[in-house]
């Protein structure tokens, strides 16, 4: 896309925004930049006083403002959401990734179904029985195995494995090298070894559901491990068997579930949290980063620790356990104390 | 492998698990489900009254019961133990990945020694002085690096990297994306920057070990990091160099070792946990998830925190954790009334 | 390199090191072992009395020791520093990978600019507009995306994926599977789903970094992600989009920072640690593993917890947390005698 790589002029961006300049129409802006940028050729945005100071004072090259903003020297756009204008101008900077139809290195099965409008990248792997939807681009080195089916416009980077029975759903996002259908971890002691439980099931991801960088998501035992629609999961992230993560739920990066959970709708678990085997969550639960959810919780709201609990309690249990010094020693006085009393009446 | 596609018929199962059946022989049966399905075309099994009451008020299509069950309208298939026979089911149900012979496209060095009944997929690399066992299977984009040995009967999934002076033992499954023999973590601060300690070390696999998705298992410094016969490491785990894993050992899935960790027989690790460099753990001893070991440890027994203390104590200062804003208030509150006792006195 | 696969004479290690040998110049090693090594063509080292003395004891073939050392029937090699010594020999015994130029099999876009005393491994992408500096060496099944620009002198190990705008400096080691450049997690609540913010900044990494296996470090929302030099990383660490790591900062397997971090200078992280987004760090901090740092800090030093205290009072608290029971009971016995304090008097 060459315009992405040469930039566009601020009367191209103010038009793209629908926002009104002020500033040289001509002026080049090679690229979106952080609010504390000093990038000349830049363009950032400012919601608060706060952030558009800072901007301003700055050498970079424009500012997206709310509408209210006052005349300044340095170029603005004005705008009603300098949020959302900033958006549009991400997505218009965003570059597309190789996409040049089947590439003759690939290697697709014959019992393979690729719809001609996809695109498949070099060295990447098809196997028998998969399918391929509309408008997918899948990236070089990307294995989809036997029998998994890629729904219409995903975009598979490169070094995804779907392993087999994937089912991935239309508008997915999947990023390198997320390993999908690998086998659940079901074993038994018999006595003398660990044997291994088959794993036969598969996984099936809903629409516009994201999956970050070797994130993995383990087949079922049996039935199927599931990603409902809308579903955002970071980088590094482990869902064990027979998981049902429920529609619109965010995870950060690696968090891991056991097998056997079932997350409610719109759940939010930050960073490293987890969940033990076989427990379930309500809809609408946030919990912070490194929660660790060992029984089945429903409640709606924000809870945090291990168990997790409210939020407003969780703080608060933090910050006397960084007390516990001072409480032991208090304790001590308080013994002493009492022995006087005792000793002294 | 076509039956495992069209499934078996009811009478199929109960010959293949030596069970008795109650219901029509030619019902067909195409996969084995969780107890809570409602797949009408599949068979599920139930052990307990409690999982046999909701198996036979769903619409699943067939349940395999104790010998002892009572009749019903679902079709039933009786035997002496639910659980095993299941299991049969399962493997009966798994399909092979791919086994075609070496794939034209593989790239396999002169120097390389692979057994004529070994399995190379497509675009895999096998490097100079590299040995393949009789009967593996290797898919592709794997990468066994120079001087790798991989033993018999093994199956080594997409993407998996051994990267140098790595063995693996017969029966083992190394799934997508894992990476064995990457270099140990060693640096020394110089005084200006962080000095590399070349990593010279090799890993050596047991037999019928299991590791999962994208587990790393590094190399060691010298000598070898060791991975004993039978262990199984689910996804996401990091094995930290010259550490020995003893023998039958578990780890779910994120645990992570430091480096130089010796841990003993029969271990079992929960999700997230993890050990600090140079500690030993005993045989047999379990630790919960995200449990952390920053010291030796060799009574046999259940562990949980950090650190590990006995299951039941680590749940009880769990509980009293949670109460420490009422602790600290009944704390306050005594050295008010000890404060009126020593003035009303 | 046949020497270290042939090893090297006592004699010629001796020579290698600046050392005096006291035993059979001709004398075989094949390879260094670590002290605790049994390994008869081993070679090992010591510094202090307890670790000479199980080398001794033990049927290592040769130990490096301090030049004040006394004689024995065991083979030594005095030297001024036998850790730096015995680094020298991990050095010799290093195997270099293959690079053998470009392979046929690679598939190097016609705008990419590869140096000609660059390797490019077997089946490895590099897309349009990348660079690749001298002397670098890229294995099989790497994915360079475009407008990626790797330094001279780098080592890039099989299945990395540098995924667009991602910019490497010299002498870099990034081990296999590594994701850099993959979308930072950025999304929005609109009222009925998680909407995208377009991810369209760059990583840059610095000179001399290394970067562990499935190590992954997302592009910035705008702007860049920026790894300073001499960072060193090790596997599975997670480094979300726009944050900053100060130069020469290491990081232990498993640490995950959220977005738009910033970390100090010479920063060391234990395994697991972790940082929520937006929060910054001074130079020179130590954090334990699995510490959790949920606000800015500055004041060099070492801390360790959840969140980080310093390492003595941590320590501290964790041993009085595993009092609590015991605290629980004092507590209530002391209520019990001030009521009867109150009630006798």
């Amino acid at each position: 896309m060459a315009e992405s790589n040469l930039g566009y002029t601020l009367k191209q961006l103010a038009e793209m925004v629908g926002g009104e300049l002020e500033g040289p129409e001509d002026f080049l802006i090679t690229r979106p930049v952080p609010a504390h940028s000093d990038d000349p050729s830049g363009v950032t945005f400012a919601e608060s006083e706060k952030y558009l100071g800072k901007a301003l004072a700055g050498s970079v090259g424009a500012v997206i403002v709310p509408a209210e903003t006052g005349s300044s020297l340095k170029p603005l756009i004005r705008v009603a959401s300098p949020r959302l204008a900033f958006g549009m101008v991400l997505h218009a900077f965003a570059k597309p990734m190789p996409a040049r139809g089947i590439d003759p290195t690939a290697v697709v099965s014959d019992s393979a179904n690729v719809d001609p409008t996809a695109s498949i990248g070099a060295y990447a792997v098809v196997e028998d029985g998969a399918t391929i939807g509309a408008g997918t681009n899948i990236l070089a080195h990307a294995y989809i195995g036997p029998d998994c089916h890629v729904g219409a416009n995903c975009m598979i980077f490169s070094h995804v494995t779907l392993v087999q029975d994937v089912q991935v759903g239309e508008g997915c996002r999947i990023h390198a090298g997320a390993v999908l259908g690998a086998d659940g971890f079901g074993f038994y002691w018999d006595g003398s070894r660990q044997q291994k439980v088959p794993q036969v099931g598969g996984v099936i991801v809903g629409k516009n559901v994201e999956i970050g960088a070797h994130t993995c998501i383990d087949r079922a035992t049996c039935g199927d491990t599931i990603i409902q629609d809308g579903v955002k999961l970071d980088n590094l992230v482990q869902i064990g068997h027979n998981t049902v993560v429920g529609s619109h739920t965010v995870m950060a990066a690696q968090v891991g579930t056991s097998g056997s959970v079932t997350i409610g709708e719109k759940n939010v678990f930050g960073g490293q949290a987890a969940l033990s085997d076989h427990v379930t969550t309500g809809d609408n639960m946030i919990f912070g980063g490194r929660s660790g959810v060992i029984g089945d919780m429903d409640q709606p709201g924000e809870y945090f620790g291990l168990p997790p609990v409210p939020l407003s309690t969780a703080m608060r249990v933090m910050a006397l356990q960084a007390r516990l010094p001072e409480l032991y020693k208090r304790m001590r006085e308080m013994e002493r104390q009492i022995e006087e009393l005792k000793n002294g009446s």
